[in-house]
């Protein structure tokens, strides 16, 4: 209502000049006539609001279901958006799915659902099955809403090009069974965009200058039509809702399916699981880059590895064991490859004669995890190529094995600067990666025989030149996912060993002595889980493999 | 040689008195003699040595080896000591493995060799294939040490009973590959021994009073024959070694099934597997009992359970998950049942409608896991048995559920005091389990509907009775080994319970965030990895079901 008081209509012809009386009767007339007309109009209003009511044929097949407390167990059965397929069509069904996309147009409502990475049209006309006012309620949803929706399976007209699922959705019902707040931190669309260069998280991960930020938001106008690109700290500061984007729906679908294929291995050849303290007295390994903390009364530290511990489970005659768990480096450093907690997928096991033993059993492993990885998640890696293009991972069999000094004469043929007693930087590794690729064809191979002054103290010697070691790493796109050796199995080497890194034996006494009575030769290695996936599908950041990454400035959430 | 001079020979009658030259020519034949006898001597040491050394016709099949530093791969094969049976009779095979025990009896040695709980006799005898060195280098090698054995695979006249395996070795060849130190903190057999009631391990993990201690002895005296115990302690300091025992290699391998199990049945029924993290901002789920500590220059706590982030999970749309993970209690608690570290088992899933959905589930797991256990590890199980007697464990099916209030109205009728509206302790809930197994004959059952005091402050409380709780716990003989409820997914009631708690909201809004954008109904549970070993096998100790365990007294090895 506006604030302005009711102008009187306008006067005729018949008199500007009216007697009192005749003013009174005529406002009297006015009042009345008014009145009139707002009993009229109430009416008016009562019966429309009356004919809305009779219209809504549809009340009881939509709006809010109270908290869901186990009130009930109807044992109704609710469908999966990826199972909805021709199989179901004419068929009634129900499915809990959040509101993807929503959108009203005339008599028409047009929904996209979404469970996981899979999505499917649903539509509500005006008509038998959704009244005005069911159309009015579903259009003031807001996205990211949970629903249930009961709906007739249909083929639809036209091929459905932006929905995983090629049928479509008639609503019966629509229940809203958790309603979203009306605003995103950010929208899941916007998240989901093809991954630029901007993004690609290297740059971001400190404070930039900026000159830089501003001259990369001139490449980004320029080139993605001013497409909204959702920053890695935006979407790591509101990480429940960038996982529900579909690559990443897929990423830690298929990161899931490498644990299981790494133990489906390793269990078929006879390893057990074992589970060793993270929490270790005195200082770990060395103690460098460690986190510590009071234990009790006691000084502690976090494991930065469970090494020293899978070597005693194998001189505790477990002779085959593996390890995925947590491990925590205190490393300062702010990469798109580091981290500060991960998952160390260990392996450690004895050898009978030589490392190569453990070259043989590690390789066909990688080759068992890769070709399952390819095998069952197909569909995965399509939806995670969609956002993270990357090109196929080539890995020809046998699985390419060079020494450290075959790798170096590489490197100084291409005229790098390379120590031959010295371990390779990242630039260096990723410079050999690129000549191995140009050489040989692959994407994935093992350098071995690393110098000693590039390895822990555990680390077995060459019988034939004490300067190297019987060590390897194994390389995915020129980045490093796996670190193994033969492991010293004499106490008195080791200790000798130990002291030349000039780290204290005192605090290594229980590994030490483990050795002293019957000792099994061994060796072993260790992935970073998340690396696996990072470098397989080139997600050009680890946090992007990390469902809550943890990084020098990064503990939240 | 005596230290006595040599006495002339007894003279004859001729005459007592003899000329000065009669005696230096006597003197002169007595020494010539002597001389002679020397030589004489001195030709049959050597010819004895020579002999001797004819006689080792065994000179390099027997000795120590090199340090094994991957010299040479000759691909020869080690079989297991577990796979030598009647198959491999009268063919000569080649094993690596421990000397568990070892005697040299006349011109006979017998040893048994072990590799991890399987053992094996084997048999050296003066003869063509032992010559009396090779008898006395076998002899000397200390138990534990590691050696690689070739052997003739016999069928031995008398059934063996001492070993796990029926048939015999000959020895051919034997090389000790890593020589143990001649004394041992304990001996591998006396660890071995059936485990008294003097080693449950309850009482002994505080410093006992001595009185108690010396009764213990006296007791332990009469019943066991002297024969050596083993204390927890001494066990737990000397972890590698007492690991060896068969039990401990039977139960860590059934503990590496159990958590195959555990995946299997979850990845069968559409869960992933997540990884959350361990390093928390703040204060984690209240702040109470946790390990403190600076990340960087940050605050951080270790996680007590990855429940806040296995809840987001399920909020960023993967439906089902599960973590295998360590979780840190800062509890000082010095219990047979309390660990600082441990294994936690997690589920989290979305539900449709009700809390049973979860138990239904859940139950169907424990069937899956205990039925797994019995059929896969039944040589582990008797091994076990043999240290560890434990009764069969009773679980008819369908699983029996109570209500809290039901429990507590047996614990009445017994005449057990419980305030219906708190928690069990642990002697109520050992009650109550003996209850349950006299009158419904099952060692593992569901409580379910605790009372809203007794759960944290994530517990969806029930729709009809706001002071109990849509909470369960599972309990096996008595114990406790899984704890679950369906949780709030209502920011404002989760809010409201938080509060109601005294707990801080604030670190917690990243969690409360989670639930504002649309949120599944859901709910979950933990298992005790450890507890499931422990209980099943009835190991008095949770301590012998977990390799490196942490209390608040113990942070080595």
């Amino acid at each position: 209502m506006s604030d302005q008081p009711v102008q009187p209509p306008e006067e005729g012809a018949e008199g500007a000049q009216k007697s009192k009386k005749q003013l009174q009767r005529e406002k009297k007339e006015a009042e009345k006539a008014q009145k009139k007309q707002e009993i009229q109009e109430a009416q008016k209003q009562q019966q429309q609001q009356q004919q809305i009511q009779e219209e809504d044929y549809c009340v009881g097949r939509y709006g809010d279901l109270n908290l869901i407390q186990s009130q009930e167990r109807t044992n109704r059965k609710w469908i999966k958006v990826g199972d909805v397929d021709q199989t179901l069509v004419n068929q009634v069904i129900l499915v809990r799915a959040r509101i993807h996309n929503s959108r009203v147009k005339g008599k028409l409502a047009f929904l996209v659902l979404r469970e996981n990475y899979n999505t499917i049209q649903v539509v509500a006309e005006k008509g038998e099955f959704a009244s005005a006012q069911m159309l009015k309620y579903i259009s003031g949803i807001p996205l990211e809403s949970v629903v249930d929706i009961e709906a007739l399976v249909k083929q639809p007209n036209k091929e459905i090009l932006s929905c995983t699922q090629k049928v479509e959705l008639e609503v019966r019902s629509i229940k809203v069974v958790s309603r979203s707040l009306p605003m995103l931190p950010f929208q899941i669309e916007d998240a989901s965009r093809r991954i630029t260069d901007f993004e690609d998280g290297v740059q971001d991960m400190k404070q930039e200058e900026p000159q830089i930020k501003q001259d990369k938001q001139e490449k980004q106008d320029k080139n993605e039509k001013q497409q909204i690109q959702v920053m890695l700290k935006t979407r790591l500061d509101n990480r429940v809702i960038d996982l529900r984007t579909p690559a990443k729906q897929a990423i830690f679908r298929v990161q899931s399916g490498i644990g299981l294929l790494f133990r489906e291995f390793l269990v078929e050849n006879g390893f057990i699981e074992i589970h060793t303290p993270k929490l270790i007295g005195g200082t770990s390994e060395g103690g460098t880059n460690v986190f510590k903390l009071k234990y009790f009364n006691q000084d502690a530290c976090l494991a930065q590895s469970p090494q020293l511990y899978k070597q005693m489970c194998l001189m505790a005659d477990y002779d085959r064991v593996f390890e995925v768990a947590p491990v925590f480096r205190a490393e300062n450093s702010n990469t798109h490859r580091h981290q500060c907690e991960f998952i160390s997928m260990d392996i450690e096991m004895v050898i009978k004669e030589h490392f190569t033993e453990l070259l043989d059993l590690m390789g066909d492993l990688c080759i068992y995890m890769f070709k399952g990885i390819e095998k069952r998640y197909q569909k995965e890696i399509e939806i995670i190529s969609q956002q993270f293009p990357f090109e196929p991972f080539k890995i020809p069999e046998p699985v390419l094995k060079l020494t450290f000094e075959e790798g170096v004469k590489m490197l100084h043929e291409a005229g790098v600067n390379q120590d031959p007693n010295d371990d390779l930087d990242t630039t260096n590794e990723k410079t050999l990666g690129k000549l191995v690729r140009e050489k040989y064809g692959t994407d994935f191979y093992i350098l071995h025989r690393y110098p000693k002054k590039a390895r822990p103290f555990y680390t077995m010697p060459c019988h034939d030149d004490p300067n190297y070691t019987l060590s390897y790493d194994f390389f995915m796109r020129g980045e490093e996912i796996v670190s193994g050796a033969q492991r010293v199995h004499d106490p008195e080497l080791l200790m000798k060993q130990i002291k030349e890194k000039g780290i204290a034996v005192e605090p290594l006494k229980d590994y030490i002595d483990s050795f002293r009575y019957g000792a099994f030769p061994h060796g072993g290695c260790a992935f970073g889980l998340e690396r696996v996936a990072f470098l397989y599908f080139n997600l050009k950041n680890i946090r992007n493999a990390c469902m809550f990454p943890r990084d020098p400035v990064r503990l939240f959430p």
